[in-house]
C-alpha cells in the first residue's frame, strides 16, 4: 500500500514537472541542457575568478551569481538528459544511460551544493564562500570526468 | 559633483559586472545570450501553457518558474548583445546596435516585469499571476518584433 502510494505520488510529481518535456525532441533536449549548463557556467566562472584572485572579491556579485546558479540547477535536467540523446552536437556520453541512478544522484549533489553555496554567500563569510565553492567544483569535475567527452 | 560621483559609481559597477565579459569572443557572446534566452523560454513556456489552460494551473510550479526566469534575466545581457555580434548563427538584428538605448530599455522592462511576476506568483493570486504574465508576454513580443529575425 505504501509502495503503491509512493508510486502514485511519484507519477503525479513527474507529470507536473515534466509534462511539458515528455514530448521534447532530442535536439530540443540537447539545447535545453546545454543552455542550462552554460548559464550555470556563466555564473560559476566569475565566482571562480574571485576565488582564484584573478579579480577582486565582491561578496555581492558572488552572492548574486550563486543564487542564479542554484536557481537554474533546479530545472528539469533529468528530462533534458533523456536516454538516447547522445549526439555529435553534444558531449554527453552514453554512460549516462547505463548509470542513470549515479548520474541523477550527481545532479542532486550539484543542486544541494549550489543551494548551500547560495545560502552561505547570502551570509557574506568570504572564507566559507570559498570553501563551499571548492565543494561545488568537486561535484562539477566528478560528473564531467565520468559523463562528458573531453573537447 | 553629483554627476561626477554618479559616473564613478556607474564605472565601478560596470567594471564589476562586465569585467569577465569585456574580452568575450563574439561566438561566446552569442552562445551566452542564446542560453539565457532559452532558459527564460524554458521557464516561460510552461507558465504560458498554464495561462492558456493547456495544462492544469499549478501555483507552485508557476512561482518556481517565475522566480527562475526573473533571476536569469538579471544576467549581463547588455554585454552578451555586444555591438557587431550579428551572425548567421543568431537571429539578433543589427537594429540593436543602431537603437541601443531603446534595446537596453526593453531589457530593463523585461527584468522589471519578470521580477514583478515572481513577486506576484509568490503571493499565489492566480488571476493576478495571469494578468502579469500577459504583461511579460507583451514585453517579449515587443522586443522580438523589433530586434529578432523571423525564423
Amino acid at each position: 500500500m505504501r509502495t503503491h502510494r509512493a508510486i502514485l505520488i511519484a507519477a503525479a510529481l513527474t507529470a507536473v514537472t515534466t509534462a511539458a518535456w515528455a514530448q521534447m525532441k532530442p535536439e530540443d533536449a540537447i539545447k535545453a541542457r546545454q543552455s542550462v549548463m552554460r548559464v550555470i557556467a556563466l555564473n560559476v566562472g566569475p565566482m571562480g575568478a574571485m576565488v582564484k584572485g584573478d579579480v577582486a572579491f565582491d561578496a555581492g556579485v558572488f552572492a548574486t551569481n550563486a543564487a542564479r546558479a542554484a536557481s537554474v540547477s533546479t530545472m528539469a535536467l533529468e528530462a533534458y538528459f533523456q536516454e538516447g540523446t547522445t549526439s555529435d552536437d553534444s558531449r554527453a556520453m552514453e554512460e549516462i544511460w547505463f548509470n542513470r541512478d549515479d548520474f541523477e544522484s550527481r545532479l542532486e549533489d550539484l543542486r544541494d551544493n549550489l543551494a548551500r553555496l547560495s545560502e552561505i554567500a547570502a551570509g557574506g563569510d568570504e572564507a566559507a564562500m570559498k570553501d563551499q565553492f571548492g565543494e561545488v567544483g568537486k561535484v562539477c569535475k566528478g560528473c564531467h570526468d565520468e559523463y562528458r567527452e573531453d573537447e
